[in-house]
């Protein structure tokens, strides 16, 4: 977390910042910033005020067993939607328009040219309509892709060319139409092992898939055997349940999957520093329940 | 462009539609659908009142020195706007976000991160902002890119934040402000070889060329000299002045070039049989200027 020095320098100065390694008396801590907490840490800071995730998801805090009952906050911000948008619509075009079959063919000086079809006719289900689901079903849309998107509550606010589907029982139906499948989930016990053989013999064939949630929404082996038989076409990884993912994973040399070293998105520093000190401020005011994720749901 | 046939007869089916191998009596032609026709061979079909080109440009069409004085029109339809832009964010992307290094360490089995900047630190100008220039440039900034774009005249219309620029006068401050720099303008003689080292000076050092406009924009000794000497950081083309790029030319092993074989945008054909009519029919009903490009401005 040393990283994060520089940006609370400038950011949150008043701040006392102490790293893991040098904590000193637990009792002074307010605040933790933190992604995978040692398990029983948290609990031994008696005046903690506010735990602050760096990044979007806090199942890696929740999953503490002895979590302290102390607000958890998790990260918003429009550099990590962008980001994410970034990365979301360069994977699906990267399949819809074989542009890393271009790739391919430039290292051998070959010009084979593919059939280009339009971003209209090609339907991209977002599953999970949070800030970074929002951002990434619009910029789909501008570019003209045909979107719909998936959530466990009923969503309101977007376009209404973008359909919307929520609920285990649009799930069938919202699955049926997704040429490409974002999952943006967060993870949940409700969400574990979601992206399974179920979910994928429900994607029209051929269909692709882009995990950028957790590793742990998928079923390995599930995912194996549907790129194998062709009900999957490609896969387009960004997480995975053990990371850096170990050398003699098979995903790696899979020639339907691609994986990346999980860069999706990646919370700016200065974002966590300002956070921080915003939400503990709110929360010195009494206002925790305005910054807080809800532990029920665990988003 | 046997290809266009079912299209022709599904959307356009009183027409008798002949190929340029079986044209017959040339004095039966009423319009002539093209991308490059022989030379001579327009102004030899004495009732033809229609020159429609099947894709944006038509400048191999205008370089004919004996072009009949008739209406010509290009294409302009959304799923050309929507490729185009599916093709522009991913290339930006590609290399904002090193998504081809990530490509190739996995073909490695090396979990490699790089440092994640956000895309609103990124400045992205559109030269030339017709209909798919806006496209791209909205697409890119629904994304969180930050956009600008310059025209030959000015332009309104855009979203405030898109920093417009115009006319010679203002290409200098557009230019030092394109971390990217996307190549969108109509081929004319006053576009003829403007991305050379004069252009490529005024970018920012390291800064991105996307050529989807045409290969005679590019000067190509300007270009390889200044990717060479680390002016320019990178190229993604998709335009070349000979087609397919001959396979000893430099591109194609540049490590700072990738070469995509002219896909970035491909028309419909269903959308070429409709406008063909929809354009016919309005010259016709006297309605030419309505539908034909200026002549003087080639496009």
């Amino acid at each position: 977390m040393a990283y994060l020095l520089p940006a609370f320098a400038e950011l949150f100065p008043e701040a006392d910042v102490r790293l893991q390694a040098a904590l000193g008396d637990l009792q002074e801590i307010d605040a933790a910033v933190c992604w995978m907490p040692p398990r029983g840490l948290l609990a031994r800071m008696p005046e903690l005020k506010l735990i602050q995730s760096i990044a979007a998801g806090i199942d890696h805090i929740t999953a503490d067993p002895g979590l302290p009952a102390v607000p958890v906050c998790r990260m918003v911000d429009p550099d990590m939607a962008a980001g994410m948008a970034a990365y979301v619509c360069w994977a699906v075009t990267n399949r819809q328009r074989h542009m890393y079959g271009y790739v391919a063919s430039a290292a051998e000086r070959q010009w084979r040219e593919q059939p280009v079809e339009a971003p209209g006719a090609h339907r991209v289900g977002i599953a999970g309509l949070g800030a970074l689901g929002v951002r990434c079903a619009l910029a789909l849309r501008a570019i003209g892709y045909r979107v719909s998107g998936w959530s466990r509550g009923p969503k309101s606010g977007l376009p209404a060319d973008i359909a919307l589907f929520h609920g285990d029982a649009q799930r069938a139906a919202f699955l049926a139409g997704c040429d490409t499948l974002v999952c943006l989930l967060p993870y949940t016990p409700e969400t574990h092992g979601i992206l399974d053989a179920g979910c994928y013999d429900r994607l029209p064939r051929g269909a692709h898939l882009v995990n950028v949630g957790r590793g742990a929404h998928v079923v390995e082996a599930d995912l194996l055997r549907a790129l194998d038989s062709g009900q999957l076409g490609y896969a387009t990884l960004d997480t995975f349940t053990e990371e850096p993912l170990p050398a003699d994973h098979p995903y790696w040399t899979h020639p339907r999957i691609l994986v990346t070293p999980h860069i999706a998105s990646r919370t700016p520093a200065r974002a966590i520093a300002r956070q921080t000190r915003a939400n503990l401020a709110q929360i010195i005011l009494g206002n925790a329940a305005a910054v807080a994720v809800d532990p029920a749901k665990g988003y």
